[in-house]
């Protein structure tokens, strides 16, 4: 099935010694924890500010509260820990900067929007497959308030958001990965492991309307899923789930149509975190949940926990990124999407 | 010398298959074609816009015409690079986004300040040592007015700059990895080759003065350093030079101070791309230059040019960033800083 080792097809790696997930975090805020997975989360805060004087720091703290979990999930120490590769939706990177700091970990910054984790994910798991680590964490973050100043309004100003929109999830999730030549101690049953991965192109569709971005992203969920299927053989029936990362009500229905101009019908093996981690019509979230920690926390979540039950076997989790800033907005620019799809395998049917 | 395979010491990695740098390049502003290094650049654009209509479309342009010199110079065409790996110092990374976009490869975006050079081209040589790519194109860029805009002033206001603070260049520089695997062409007598890499890990001091970034990414120069010293268990004479990205004049002097402070003279070999960069006394930029493209510029411009030419076969590369934003400054936050390690020995020289 591989072409020239680890490469195969145009845009995927398929990996020797899959990397297994090794310990897992989700940190949520109350609406999120009042939302369809709360029961999932390790830790729902119901101060908005976690203990902290401003927005950023608030997301900050969530994000150092989210790596020490998982690594402590994982039996591991920081110093354990050869690379965090992290990142979040704030300009130039300041809730992960002033969050993980003190953890002392060498360290990548990465900027993928909202389809950070997914982007996260695959650089570690090429990083510890490849041999030049045993272990790493990725992980990111969002904050509803942190990012509505960044992008949007001043909370006090009380604006409106059209239906179309999507509400930015308050929520860090964090993943550790783990080579099998690593000396971590097995602690459960089934682990989830990443068995290859498909990298996105940036997508550009010419749609404008930053409050409609899962219309701006579905081209490139599009895009990254097809990718997958070319470049493996394989088609959506591989799959137990394909689950998006923030498209929303909107941008979900725009990805089926375009999957079934392509000749895929993914509608009943397709979830997309956004739609599903509010209860929309009683949390007033319009399309849905957005934002970096919006697929993070429902994959450290809920989604692994499913796969470690057996329910889904194989899944392929797809983050979604906007690549927009207030100053492209302002200027006028388009809103062009990026995705990143990572193959996640319970550990007894790995067959990559 | 290695340990565990590709991993070294505590934060350092050592390749199997050193990657070759095919083909590198450095589009320059007009002010830093009439400085040190002018002559050694692929392009100077007289005009700051570079035709378009904002200073973010300018230097999204600059990063484009970048990436197609140096994927030129290598021989290749856009669709036989597998992985981008870029970022640059705005907010959500639109300079990449929007300059990238149409080249259509598989991108990951990353985002270490200044030290974006060190960071992409560390990732990119892991990427393509560990199998997933013969071919990668790490590339980075700053733009004077944009940087001003997203972190000073306006320009014209007219804001003065203390004797402390740095210019931001104007540049772009891209490199084009290759794996020995791949099908390419040689074209030169020799290349230079990237064997093995340190990775920086946040370092905060404390210092708030954003009009002197020198001294606040000094220590993670400093300790970039010195764990690649006792990672490869080497030290300063391993190195023709030792080169920092854009601490400028008073950082460079604190690194020197700090490395004295640890027992390590490296006054005799150590470069400095920011204090170097412009004639700092003529055209009035005080410390020296700063911003992504400081030292991706003099990196591509002059000194593999240096090494190319036997001049220099072993160099320590370390571009240094400072993790700021204008949001985290305007809190009172500290500025820390990053610093990421790359080792490029001229190919007949490869030992390790």
């Amino acid at each position: 099935m591989t072409e020239r080792g680890k490469q195969i097809g145009m845009r995927s790696a398929v990996f020797e010694d899959p990397p297994y997930i090794i310990g897992n975090s989700s940190v949520a805020g109350e609406k999120e924890g009042n939302g369809a997975f709360g029961r999932y989360y390790d830790m729902i805060e119901t101060d908005p500010m976690f203990g902290a004087k401003s927005w950023e720091e608030a997301e900050s703290r969530m994000q150092h509260i989210s790596a020490d979990i998982a690594i402590k999930k994982a039996g591991l120490e920081p110093q354990d820990i050869r690379y965090l590769i992290a990142g979040d939706l704030l300009g130039q990177l300041i809730a992960t900067s002033f969050g993980i700091m003190n953890l002392n970990i060498p360290m990548f910054g990465v900027y993928g929007a909202c389809s950070t984790m997914g982007e996260s994910m695959a650089i570690a798991s090429m990083l510890v497959d490849g041999g030049y680590s045993d272990y790493i964490i990725a992980l990111t973050s969002s904050h509803f308030a942190s990012a509505e100043k960044e992008f949007r309004f001043p909370l006090a100003y009380g604006n409106q958001h059209p239906l179309s929109s999507s509400w930015t999830v308050t929520g860090s999730g964090a993943v550790v990965l783990a080579s099998s030549k690593g000396k971590w101690v097995r602690k459960e049953t089934s682990y989830v492991r990443i068995v290859g991965i498909t990298t996105g192109t940036i997508t550009d569709y010419g749609i404008k309307d930053s409050m409609n971005m899962g219309a701006c992203m579905a081209p490139a969920a599009c895009g990254a899923i097809l990718s997958n299927f070319k470049d493996f053989g394989i088609g959506p029936d591989y799959y137990d789930k394909i689950i998006t990362g923030d498209l929303g009500i909107i941008g979900q229905q725009i990805l089926a149509d375009m999957m079934k101009g392509f000749g895929y019908d993914i509608s009943g093996r397709q979830m997309d975190c956004g739609t599903e981690i509010y209860h929309n019509d009683i949390q007033e979230t319009n399309a849905g949940g957005s934002g970096c920690g919006c697929c993070a926390i429902t994959l450290c979540g809920y989604i692994l926990n499913k796969m470690r039950k057996g329910t889904w076997k194989r899944v392929l989790f797809v983050p979604t990124g906007a690549l927009l800033s207030k100053v492209s907005f302002h200027q006028g620019n388009s809103v062009p999407g990026i995705a990143h799809a990572v193959m996640m395998q319970a550990e007894e049917s790995v067959s990559y």
